[in-house]
């Protein structure tokens, strides 16, 4: 082993000193600003190639930053999917607010642990007060509470693993508990059961209204039939916002439903739910604030980058129980603000993901956040009614911000099959596309809070000008 | 609703423009900065008051950035457990690179989706070689893979999920089913037990030798024991590194035990395993190669911020299998590199994790992290040396780089009480302290990149003037 003072000067090495790291900040922060500024110019998906990554091996020896910004400028940020771009309208887009950005540079730099209040309590409050306005936003009473994850998987394992345990559901009656999901119910729903062993739970897929919403009268009647089976219907899942087509269950009857039951009721608003924002929409949700559990994805209706989902408990009490091995000790602490995120959620250490949200919030505050859902209510609906003047088939009036639409007829999907690649071959804006009951859809999905007006008129055309070629 | 227009220019705020995103920037830069410089000098533990967070509600109106800074800079970066600092030597210290506080800042603007390949397919790229480098580093052979996660609870839970499926083990047989652990395996072991219902299966907590390892021997005894009365080893669990000692378990002997039962081994080298890089300690962790699966954690001994776990798995395919609900297609994929991060683990969505690790693996190359894990090696002997010198008790020689040592004699413990409680109201140098067996034991982990010669003095300066405050 070499000397001391040699090996501590070769470490030092990961430690720039003020002026190169002031020489690489300007480097970094002139690349983010040019991709910005250009963002708007920029399409929404494209094919690229990959030489430069391929060639910048992990070695013994550094590289210049410049090497790597270009390799990320060429071969990461201008190949597939551009989901910072306003132009992406496909799958359910993800935000990327930049004070976002700032967040986290500053998070990573100061790495304050953010699992422990008494490792890091300024992080651990300010967790808290994102966490108890999002309770507020579903309309949550005082005793909620809630956990920041990473996304809507561990968002949802976390709410089902809360329900499983409340619920004792265990190896011993397993087989006999039923879970209700609709037909659109999110995979991720799915991953969670399997993460917590209720895949051998029975799980009934609920049949979809003809908007695509579960059917509560089937629901109610598959809970009777199995109730009088001997089965114990333990958890209903609704969704608010599916992924497919955005449709919003019929939550307050499905609350009604489950309670007569006894039954936990879920909600997936990982989508949706920032929607409670937007006085119009929130008799649509109706019912949320009467789940038992909620999730939220910041990083999809709140616009932050990807890596924001939130759990929240009616009674948070539950996620402590669940969570907690101390909790006996720690549900003494109700009311206090210094719960720890260890002890609410299923991680111990993770990044400290309160200030990602809690600075774009208090620097541009909720009401920019409320007009742009407002807006893309209004986009999505302008969509909707211009995309059948230009003659398509489209699925039901937007619940929120999805539609679904098609080239007419086309009984054997070969048009709108032709249409989504050509679509994806000319990429100025991207859009998805989905099959229900046999049936090829295309999806414009309007969540991105830099889409606006323009973006929706360049889909349209795009759309048009691709449809042209194959028909004619 | 309002019109579009005005509905658009409200949403806009959420994107600032060019001339406005600079003038923050700076402000951000400057703080951040001043903060790097200011580091060397600050304390590693500091109580705090929370005015200034507890006005910033969240609301409808926005803030002035400086206002969030100042709140940010004195009552959350500079209270708790300063954990950016060389002087953070307690529990297990996290590091928080600067390079990687450049590479989120990079993820989140351009938000790339690094779940499927199709989405992103540079970022999946990036995510890939950053994998592969892991597996080598651990020995493991080519058909080996794995999963950023979130942190070590996330990967101890993605590899022991992958154990209880690829074992079958489910609500018919989970209560015949054993797992063994060490007296000192971590906290989130037995919560990805919980998680995956693995809770129900038998425990066994294996006695440790003098020097705080599982005794193999005990174990073995245990595990023929378990087989003989019917019952079914199948997951074992080893700690290169735990958390309270630093102890390294004989993997190697534990790698020929769980192979005569076909059981699992799992190795929790969240702390430890990055010492793979260092040849002298290499051979102390002699039998990892063989382990099934491997968890590290980045932000520890790569010096990442929060936020950087890795699950590995010696066979890859197994991890396809418990994760992917298309795992039969995707088998097909092998050794092609664009496996998709959603079908390796339990996220879906998820933040672009690869670039945090393989901005600073590019930018400084490896040979600084394998001279920092040295320098971290010399200096935990020498601070052993030291405080015996001083008159301490200490526990076993370091494995690794964690030294328990304690005031001797002091049979209630409430010399070593006082001295921890001095400590942490001294606060210059942050330490911890456990219990093990009743004796009250302090704890001196040199784990931060930021921790020289002097940050040891330091420690060891301010230890002798607290005990001889504390005796005299």
């Amino acid at each position: 082993m070499q000397s001391l003072t040699e090996l501590e000067k070769r470490a030092r090495v990961l430690e720039p000193e003020n002026e190169q790291r002031l020489f690489i900040w300007n480097q970094t922060i002139d690349y983010a600003n040019q991709f910005l500024n250009e963002l708007p110019y920029r399409p929404g998906f494209s094919n690229g190639s990959f030489e430069k990554l391929e060639a910048l091996k992990i070695e013994e020896a550094g590289k210049p930053v410049d090497a790597l910004l270009e390799a990320l400028k060429t071969e990461v940020d201008a190949t597939g999917i551009n989901s910072a771009s306003g132009r992406h309208m496909g799958f359910i887009p993800g935000g990327g607010l930049w004070a976002s950005a700032l967040a986290d540079m500053l998070s990573d730099i100061s790495n304050k642990y953010s699992g422990i209040a008494f490792s890091g309590p300024g992080a651990v409050k300010i967790e808290t007060q994102v966490i108890r306005w999002l309770t507020s936003v579903i309309g949550y009473p005082a005793q909620a509470f809630g956990n920041l994850t990473s996304g809507g998987s561990i968002a949802n394992l976390t709410a089902i693993k809360a329900a499983r345990d409340h619920h004792g559901i265990n190896s011993t009656n397993v087989r006999k508990a039923v879970i209700y999901c609709g037909e659109q119910t999110h995979h991720s729903v799915y991953k969670a059961l399997h993460v917590t062993g209720l895949h051998e739970a029975v799980l009934r897929k609920i049949a979809l209204t003809e908007s695509f919403q579960i059917n509560t009268a089937a629901l109610k009647q598959q809970m009777a039939d199995d109730k009088a089976e001997g089965l114990n219907p333990f958890l209903v899942v609704g969704s608010a916002g599916t992924t497919d087509t955005g449709a919003v269950d019929p939550l307050d009857e499905m609350a009604t439903i489950s309670s007569q039951y006894n039954a936990w009721f879920h909600v997936d608003a990982a989508y949706g739910g920032f929607f409670m924002l937007v006085d119009e929409i929130k008799n649509k949700l109706k019912g949320i604030e009467r789940s038992d559990s909620v999730v939220l994805d910041p990083h999809k209706t709140l616009f932050l980058p990807f890596g924001s989902g939130a759990v929240l408990l009616r009674e948070g009490s539950v996620l402590l129980s669940s969570n907690s091995s101390k909790a006996s000790y720690l549900i003494d602490t109700d009311g206090a603000d210094d719960i720890n995120p260890s002890d609410t959620g299923v991680e111990l250490t993770r990044p400290n993901r309160g200030l990602r949200m809690w600075l774009p919030l208090q620097l541009h505050g909720v009401a920019p956040f409320r007009a742009c859902l407002e807006e893309k209510l209004v986009l999505i609906r302008y969509f909707y009614e211009q995309i059948r003047k230009l003659g398509f088939e489209t699925g039901p009036y937007p619940d929120l911000t999805v539609v679904i639409f098609r080239y007419p007829g086309d009984a054997d999907n070969r048009i709108n099959q032709k249409l989504i690649a050509a679509i994806h071959a000319d990429g100025r804006v991207f859009l998805s596309s989905t099959v229900i009951d046999g049936k090829m859809w295309l999806r414009c999905a309007v969540v991105s809070h830099r889409t606006h007006l323009t973006e929706i008129d360049l889909a349209l055309q795009m759309i048009q000008e691709n449809i042209q070629r194959i028909i004619t």
